[in-house]
């Protein structure tokens, strides 16, 4: 039989009568002939609860007792969920991460999937099993201990399940309907996507449109999964969502798919810097160990020997950046006059496939924002995005510039 | 090194101070130098909150399903009790059922220990570990399916790897202080045992003592492990609580032990039966297949060839016993002219091994109910027992009047 996939997130499962309305959406495609794996979260703010009595009990916390406690959340909802799809007359049951084995590694609280065995539940289904419920978010490590896969790892359980199976789709059911051309609360013009590729997926969830795990997307783009979000408080349809999928099964698409935002981005500028060969990795190598998520970085034109280097980091590790810095600088390993820091920036992207074969969209951007007279502090772009750092305070007006100016509200 | 078993129940460990507070008894026993094995239950309320959230689910579950969700709050305690164990510099790590592996039989809901491996959990103690944390009340099935031991099952989980790990000792701690020579609330006079014999217990058990689970104190008894009930709420020391132990590590005792009551007993009369060879399995057949527990069978002297046959049951019980009857009469199996049932009786039993050896004890039972003028409806005698059904009115009364009798403010 054809199978899918299915991931219910945590409130879509947040109450025996919301996993009562998940059950039915399942019980719609068993209606259809398909076999389904269903992945589930934890019921919202449980896995919260959990990981607050971690912290509290020990901050330092051993990471195997904390997978230990807060998997559990996951396995209530498998077998309330198993038990509703039953009261349905849908022959289900559940299996708990260690049962299927999903394999992990030892990287407790972060685990990465190894292997996923198919013999134990294609067995079941053989036997008449249509429904396999699965805790998401956890496996079991090569010491048979308990592991997690991070937050948001359900959504990465739930694509490795469908390649791991071969599914037809895996469909991510959320509490939104969709992907949009960039966030409705900032223009009413966004538009819902019916389809966009895994490439501008990732660059838009990295950049803030929180909807997919990036884990979850790199992992369907290296197997080919066809993954489909959409809202688990709606009435849905064969065409509902937004599907994420490879670059070919899109015929035609504009040049930009969409426009992304993070406010949460910082400026950090070392202002004249002796400039040498290995500068650049005396300033970013120390970063990296301090734990520093550098995005951007622009070096200024050397003068007298000297230069401004400026990078880009979320706020909060701001000071862990400063700390770094000023430990090189102690150390003699590097030299500058001083760091400004400019927390009040944001960043802005526009991301979209076609750019690969479209000249000028760089142009047509930076014209847009002039024509607001929006301030460019720093740029940098990639094959499929282009992205700027600006003041915040224009950070909804540039969104609403940009949308209008690449026509996003038309398919 | 010498190994302890130690078990703290739901209100034990009850919140994070809770949780705590049991680690800090915990550390008192690893300092002595034992390493420890610790069965933890849910917090209290989680389990509850699980069965009720099942029930609603689905009111003739799966029980498979029903055990997957139930089992779960045993294992947040138990990972929560690994990491506090851990803040205190104590090695120590959470078991799970099914990681021990703790087999079990099939019978889901209430399945019956058959095997705990020794194995792994030594290994552990071996590499340094000094405390196992066993998540309660849980192992897993031939089928590899979690299973429970039904409600009280922590306790016979700490006996069970007592008598698998040939534990020195296995401490209970519960939020009463020890087992008592009567209900506290109803004479004041009542002594706190420092030794009971596991057959006293057994009785006193089942007769609403309700300090240990049946099952964990058969099992103590069968394999030998000498079990301690003690209150996490108090300090505590080697003589604290009351030790159930074997009858010949008990020197010296009291002819009765103590006084126990059940005020959820009903006394049921079949008036007029025709009495003939078979009669009483006729009765008791039926009402046995109906699911009713028949504790005391009195059958009255047989005239003109009838009798009036009396039994007692639990309260909630006599509608299901008054409908198995009256289909056994219906189908001409049994004769009577009346079903009485009087739900307003309580039964009064005095236990103590002491009885074996000591002629008069029931005697002198009677004779105290009688000087405060109660009458006796029903009488059931054992070895080590002596039971009586009276007015439920005077069974505060009944319970006093033989305390004072037997002298058992004395130790």
């Amino acid at each position: 039989m054809p199978l899918l996939v299915m991931k219910f997130g945590g409130t879509s499962v947040g109450s025996l009568d919301r996993i009562k309305r998940a059950a039915k959406r399942i019980g719609v495609e068993v209606a259809k002939g398909y076999d389904v794996i269903v992945i589930v979260s934890a019921m919202s703010g449980k896995t919260n609860e959990l990981v607050g009595w971690v912290n509290e009990t020990s901050p330092l916390y051993d990471a195997r007792e904390y997978d230990a406690v807060v998997s559990s959340g996951e396995n209530v909802t498998a077998g309330l969920m198993a038990l509703t799809l039953q009261e349905m007359d849908i022959p289900a049951r559940s299996w708990q991460g260690w049962q299927v084995p999903l394999k992990t590694t030892s990287a407790h609280a972060n685990a990465r999937i190894e292997e996923i065995p198919t013999d134990n539940m294609n067995a079941k289904f053989g036997e008449g099993m249509r429904v396999a419920v699965v805790a998401g978010f956890q496996g079991i490590s090569p010491e048979g201990r308990i592991t997690t896969l991070g937050r948001g790892g359900s959504d990465t359980t739930a694509v490795a399940f469908a390649a791991a199976f071969e599914a037809e789709r895996c469909d991510i059911y959320t509490d939104v309907d969709g992907v949009y051309t960039t966030d409705p609360r900032i223009s009413n013009k966004a538009r819902k996507l019916d389809k966009i590729a895994f490439e501008e997926m990732l660059e838009l969830a990295s950049l803030g449109a929180k909807v997919l795990q990036t884990r979850s997307v790199e992992l369907a783009m290296r197997f080919g999964v066809r993954l489909r979000v959409l809202s688990s408080f709606e009435e849905n349809d064969e065409n509902s969502g937004t599907l994420v999928c490879a670059e070919e099964d899109i015929m035609e698409s504009n040049v930009v798919a969409g426009v992304a935002y993070s406010r949460d981005e910082a400026k950090v500028t070392l202002v004249s810097v002796a400039d040498r060969p290995g500068i650049a990795a005396a300033i970013f190598g120390p970063l990296s160990e301090a734990g520093v998520n550098v995005d951007m970085i622009v070096q200024n034109i050397s003068e007298d020997g000297r230069t401004d280097m400026t990078f880009s980091c979320p706020t909060d590790q701001v000071a862990r950046a400063e700390a770094a810095m000023q430990a090189s600088k102690d150390a003699g390993d590097i030299n500058y006059h001083d760091l400004v820091a400019d927390t009040d920036v944001a960043k802005i992207s526009i991301v979209g496939i076609g750019m690969r074969s479209h000249a000028g969209v760089a142009a047509q951007m930076f014209k847009a924002l002039q024509d607001e007279g929006i301030n460019i502090k720093v740029i940098t772009t990639s094959e499929i995005k282009v992205s700027v750092l600006i003041d915040r305070k224009y950070m909804e007006l540039a969104v609403q510039a940009l949308h209008d100016s690449f026509e996003l509200e038309k398919a």
